[in-house]
């Protein structure tokens, strides 16, 4: 029998149905029934991780381990998270449960090195997962050199994932600043953009740009479905 | 407390997706905790709603059951179904639970007598929807006037619901066709369509078309975001 998927969802609402979009896309079917059976507690009332890493918020594991258990009761047979800096809490929450969480931070940095060898890249993130140091650690383990923003550009991050995809903003207005973003990290040396942040696909499939970018929702997407038995399209 | 809604979804597991997508896109929020929560059970193994109804197919209920006793256990106030053709078995879904069914098909013709009264709509859908009645029934409780489309025009949009939209196909070479059956339409007095089948809007928003459309996902995503007492965007 094929496996199933539990998407430990809401950080935030859109980045887990664009999660949800992506295993549909990419798993080889030609039919509803060839494709994968997903359960997903889209939980929005997970307090902000980057606040609980960074400024002491409130501790987001205990919400999410509710969430956790309901994915857990439906008979989930793995558990992936569309929110990078939620995997600072993964080892928590592995602890709380048998079924095995997919680390999308070691599969992205695994895809770094499989399809950029010997390339730099620039890892955009929220600052609470930079401050974690996960993709620095993930990316080294696979011999990857990256470049992170600068504070000036980390400030305008912030802004495109809390101030314009999490808050259902347009994106067109933010186009100029998202290639100046880019530029300026290519000037210093970044090859390939990883969006390490899930908010950001929304930005880089709404506007125009070459990148080359790693989706690391895409990944973790791809990781899923082969996880679960079922064939994954390029 | 705020409500919370239940997605009893799989029916494509792409229309799931677009309905979780519009749901946070349609939901007042400035940041991921003004959002709501959804429970989804995505279970693509629900036997296919046209065929049970047309051909004598395997009966869906009790995989529709299954996702829905999930959705239960979640603690979900309200269960939306993201197919049309689903809803003919609501009744008998309904029967067997105390959490409300939100009707889409009621919805959406409410939405086409308040948004265009007078009009004509066609009414787009499978031709297990159409068998069924439910929309014809819906749109004459609400004094809509409504067109069907003929065999061939029918015909085609099997091939673009089943053969491109439910296949991962791609879109943009079947654009002559959905131009050709909206045109075919419209010159036999259709002034606005329905989109009464959730694979329809993924269709529609990837070709350049004017419609003027009624989106049930959309319509139904409004509901359910009213019915959790959040605030709806236009």
């Amino acid at each position: 029998m094929k496996k199933t998927i539990g998407v430990l969802g809401g950080m935030g609402p859109l980045a887990t149905a664009d999660l949800m979009a992506k295993i549909a896309k990419l798993t080889k079917a030609s039919c509803d029934a060839e494709h994968i059976r997903v359960y997903v507690d889209s939980n929005p009332a997970i307090p902000d991780r980057t606040a609980a890493i960074l400024n002491n918020g409130p501790d987001p594991v205990e919400e999410m381990a509710s969430a956790l258990h309901h994915l857990e009761a439906c008979g989930a047979d793995c558990i992936i998270m569309p929110c990078n800096t939620a995997h600072w809490f993964l080892p928590r929450l592995q602890c709380l449960t048998k079924t095995p969480f997919l680390d999308m931070t070691k599969i992205a940095a695994q895809c770094c090195a499989e399809r950029f060898p010997g390339k730099c890249i620039a890892v955009l993130a929220t600052t609470g997962t930079l401050a974690t140091g996960l993709y620095e650690k993930a990316l080294a383990e696979q011999n990857v050199p990256c470049l992170l923003p600068n504070e000036k550009e980390q400030t305008v991050l912030m802004h495109l994932i809390y101030e314009v995809v999490k808050a259902s903003r347009p994106l067109l207005p933010e186009a100029d600043a998202w290639h100046a973003l880019l530029d300026g990290m290519r000037e210093r040396g970044a090859d390939v953009f990883l969006l390490a942040c899930t908010e950001l696909p929304v930005l880089a499939e709404g506007l125009q740009e070459s990148g080359p970018f790693i989706d690391t929702t895409e990944e973790l997407a791809r990781a899923a479905i082969r996880f679960c038995g079922y064939e994954c399209l390029e």
